[in-house]
């Protein structure tokens, strides 16, 4: 399959291009890096990828920024910042990429534990996260002949030097293995799923 | 208790006022109507309305709008609207209600049974709804010595002569059955909890 990886340069990404490359053409974009770039947080970016590119088989996103703050410290404008980057972003690539998906092609977006487990600071994400599952969940029913679905990783154990000291006890899972459910989504036949690596 | 009831001119709110209004002190508010005005979707406009309201007991919100339109005719735009109305709108009025709320106030937020079930239109709704469910979740954990909850109704007998069609089958509940469950999260013990009047 032609697949276009968005995110490809980063801890979940570079998972990703690794264990699919052997088997599928694989187009790495990035922000700045990669074969192709594009801003997920620009409709127009987005309809320039998918004219670089072309038609693909699959369509994934590895990619979101949110802000952690606690509550009482977060601006309300803070807060949004995940709605716009994390969710709009990838949600924008699905609005605007299903035109440029072959037949029986799929999206695989990225979701995180923290749409079920709560840490200091992760009351945006929870949000965020939540929205992503839910616009997963309801575009599958609306996407005649596509399928999409979201992987949720737990901490990953390439991130635990910067992320670490936030997930205290949670277990963390490799790139590698968080990989394998990317890949479960792209060449496998469910639909409105999300896939939890934890 | 004395009670914000935000949206209280609502189908939603209406109900609310009728079953808070023997035992409580309830102030009416809306963007227009009632006792005193507010914009939700305005960090000044709230600010404003509690150096009006002053302190209170409980602050309760049955507001927001969401775009409805099936995912292919949407654009990015009309997507975000939810997520600025309804989401932000009630997240800001947390962010900043939560230091006009005396110990041991609660939040009760709404979302809808368009959470967890899909109907022609509803993926930005289900986004917006799910995002509002999270949030509740996670800031349960941060409002120490408050209470949140949300109320997730069902669609209103009184709002099938507009919305009926979009809803195929659903079970409607009246105003009155949907306004207890705002009541056992006003005067209950539980936080953080969803409760579905379906
Ligand atoms: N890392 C973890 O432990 C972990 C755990 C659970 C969930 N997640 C989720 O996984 C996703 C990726 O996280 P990560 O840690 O792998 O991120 P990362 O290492 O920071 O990499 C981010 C990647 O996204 C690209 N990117 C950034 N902004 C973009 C934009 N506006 N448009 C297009 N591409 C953009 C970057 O491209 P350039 O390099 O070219 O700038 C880079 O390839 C996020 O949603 C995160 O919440 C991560
Ligand atoms: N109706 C249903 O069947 C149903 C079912 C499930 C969930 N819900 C949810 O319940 C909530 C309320 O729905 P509803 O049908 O009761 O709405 P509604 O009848 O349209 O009433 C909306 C209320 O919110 C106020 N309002 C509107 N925009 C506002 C703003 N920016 N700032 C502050 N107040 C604002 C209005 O005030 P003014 O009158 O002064 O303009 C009015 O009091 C929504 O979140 C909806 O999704 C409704």
């Amino acid at each position: 399959m032609k697949i276009l990886v968005i995110g490809a340069s980063g801890t979940v990404g570079k998972g990703i291009v690794e264990n699919l490359r052997p088997n599928h053409e694989v187009i790495r974009v990035g922000r700045q890096s990669g074969d192709l770039q594009v801003d997920l947080t620009n409709d127009d970016s987005i309809q320039q990828l998918f004219s670089r590119s072309g038609n693909v088989d699959a369509i994934v996103a590895a990619t979101g920024s949110v802000h952690f703050a606690p509550l009482g410290e977060m601006k309300t404008d803070e807060f949004a910042i995940g709605l716009q980057d994390k969710l709009m972003g990838q949600v924008r690539l699905v609005m605007i990429g299903k035109d440029y998906l072959n037949p029986g092609g799929s999206f695989t977006l990225t979701s995180g534990i923290l749409a079920q487990h709560a840490i200091r600071g992760g009351v945006s994400a929870m949000a965020v996260n939540r929205a992503l599952e839910g616009f997963v969940q309801s575009a599958a029913f609306e996407l005649a002949g596509l399928r999409i679905n979201a992987v949720s990783p737990t901490v990953l154990t390439e991130a635990l030097e910067s992320y670490g000291p936030f997930f205290p006890g949670f277990e963390s899972a490799t790139a590698a293995r968080v990989a394998l459910a990317y890949r479960r989504s792209i060449e496998g036949i469910e639909t409105g799923q999300v896939f939890r690596v934890w």
